[in-house]
């Protein structure tokens, strides 16, 4: 969720540091995946300790930054125990993200707590490349992180005809959306190769369908892609919103499978295979949606329902205000996203019951020989 | 002018692009020092081309990077005669310029001539850390540009009691200015000592006082900054602002001479000397006031009045405001900060003769053994 493609329109992720604060759960899925970076580095150290040259790391889809800022600082923690080289992470979205705030957030000067001014010889950079796109020169990355971005595809393959989301699209729509995926997952390993060293690694901790079908939003209690399309439906069974508008709301997403994250990086016909990219691991893991955890203490279902709302806004407000007709005014439009948001709201407020945004991953670790 | 100081108060550069277009001038100061970064490289090229690395470039006190657009695109076009070795060109401001904005252009979102979409394998960084620290890991950078940026000191050494900027200081406040601006210089070039690689260069092109005592805005005409002073004293007169506010009007600047720039450089029992710096070559050169060459043309003096005080409004506005107390209203603030360049604005319009912002800057190359 932390970062949207280059090509795909209306996507953007709330500035300022707003999306940090909203998105506590994906600190979460963040935090879970040190052990397999502390691993990751670990495995590279005693080679990278007989060269004289700086670590290079990269957070690839990094939104404003501040859910991996214990990450990172966790890592530095850890090389300092014998290597005082220098560290460059570079922190990578698209262009059009929020780099001011970014920026603000890694060197200090917002209320989160930056690791940067607690270092000697560490530097951050930023960039404004896609994932779909190289990053660093060639031949220049140690590690490679991402962590809830690589689901949003590079291009909108097409519109689905009964749905808002790829996991409720059915025949020659979830087809065309799988074809789409498996190009664009070759293109971003293709660019890692590229600018991985020998011997680097990559984290990624990707959306995925588990190995029981299960994804975010979905793990058992309401389906929250379900509700999407229903109250988007909804609106237009009212006549608040038209067929086009209906149909132009389709999320340029795509949650790979195990299997599919897998296969080209164990085909050894596969361009990926030949780049010298290997599988080193992959698991999934649910981490719980917080918000739901919370409620569980409290009770109140409609403090629940009024916390839930705004981490799903983050990441999917802008397509679907995107997918309005552009004639209409802006209070127009902003009252009837209000007005779809306040269903959902309604909604859990009435019966918060089996509600939530669980985060289903992949957990993998890759390395170019 | 493309940076202020990570310590200084209240400075920063107008954002959202309204920088490199009020400012041609700054434009024609770099496109001025383009043989001179293009000798810079071809000096390192044979031996460059032994190894296996990319090229690092640093763009220091980028501000919104439009005015070095040109510059960088006749560099790569000059490397790819003979050399398809990937380039990275790092982008440095302090972290509260307006990045965004930086990316924005840089990456061809603007109106603005980007060069990146027209080159393979070359990458653009930003970075919000001032040339006061490290940018870059150490012994990584090849070539080291910065335009009109380092005479912005770390701190503001004293208030001024009779003006509001080191060219008009006297006696013990202009040695305080001194020897700040001596220690400030020599952090930079330690800084950039750190992160050069051997036989790496620098090209700066600072602001000085040259051979004949002449600076930015005082080359023969009206002494720019003697019209700033009058203009803030009478406001003084007038008791429209107090006796602090006038003095808290003192800009965090120093411009050094040729023999000032030198002297770290040239003294073998210099700190600066043992890093393994060397100057190569200094020279001073004047650029003309872009607007006063217009007023030749048009000859329509209000014109050239309204055209020139915005370039002048881009780097000192923000210093003038700060100095204003406050509990002013940011109404009365924005009025008085409106009827202070409008007293320059009528002035001008009323004569406009000898009138005109000329840079004078110190060009000069410096190498690493």
């Amino acid at each position: 969720m932390a970062q949207s493609t280059a090509h795909a329109d209306n996507i953007t992720m709330s500035g300022g540091g707003v999306y940090s604060l909203a998105t506590i759960g994906a600190k979460d899925v963040i935090d879970r995946a040190m052990p397999r970076v502390l691993s990751a580095i670990d495995s590279m150290r005693a080679a990278r300790l007989q060269e004289h040259v700086h670590w290079t790391f990269s957070d690839m889809g990094c939104a404003d930054g501040g859910t991996s800022l214990d990450l990172w600082r966790t890592v530095i923690n850890h090389l300092r125990d014998n290597d005082a080289r220098d560290i460059q992470i570079i922190y990578a979205d698209q262009a059009n993200n929020d780099f001011n705030a970014l920026v603000k957030i890694l060197h200090g000067l917002t209320e989160f707590d930056a690791y940067l001014p607690q270092f000697e010889n560490v530097r951050v950079l930023e960039s404004g490349a896609s994932f779909y796109t190289s990053i660093l020169p060639a031949n220049s990355l140690d590690l490679g992180f991402s962590a809830t971005a690589m689901h949003w595809l590079s291009t909108l393959p097409c519109r689905l005809s009964e749905h808002v989301h790829m996991v409720g699209a059915v025949g020659g729509e979830r087809e065309t959306f799988a074809v789409q995926a498996a190009k664009d997952w070759q293109e971003i390993l293709l660019q890692r190769a590229r600018e991985m060293r020998p011997g680097a690694k990559l984290v990624l901790v990707n959306f995925c369908i588990d190995e029981e079908g299960r994804h975010l939003g979905h793990t058992g209690g309401v389906n929250m892609f379900e509700r999407f399309n229903a109250n988007w439906q909804s609106l237009l069974d009212q006549g608040t919103i038209d067929a086009d508008e209906y149909h132009a709301m389709t999320l340029p997403q795509y949650y790979n499978t195990v299997e599919e994250f897998s296969a080209p990086l164990l085909d050894p016909a596969s361009e990926v295979y030949a780049s010298g990219l290997r599988l080193s691991d992959i698991e999934t893991a649910i981490v719980s949606c917080p918000f739901a955890e919370d409620f569980k203490k409290h009770g109140d279902a409609a403090r629940f329902a009024k916390a839930y709302l705004p981490t799903i806004r983050t990441w999917n407000e802008s397509t679907f205000a995107g997918a309005l007709k552009p004639e209409r005014s802006s209070e127009d439009r902003a009252e009837l996203i209000e007005h779809y948001y306040g269903l959902y709201e309604n909604q859990v407020a009435a019966d918060p019951t089996g509600h939530g945004m669980d985060y289903v991953h992949a957990y993998m670790t890759i390395e170019k020989i």
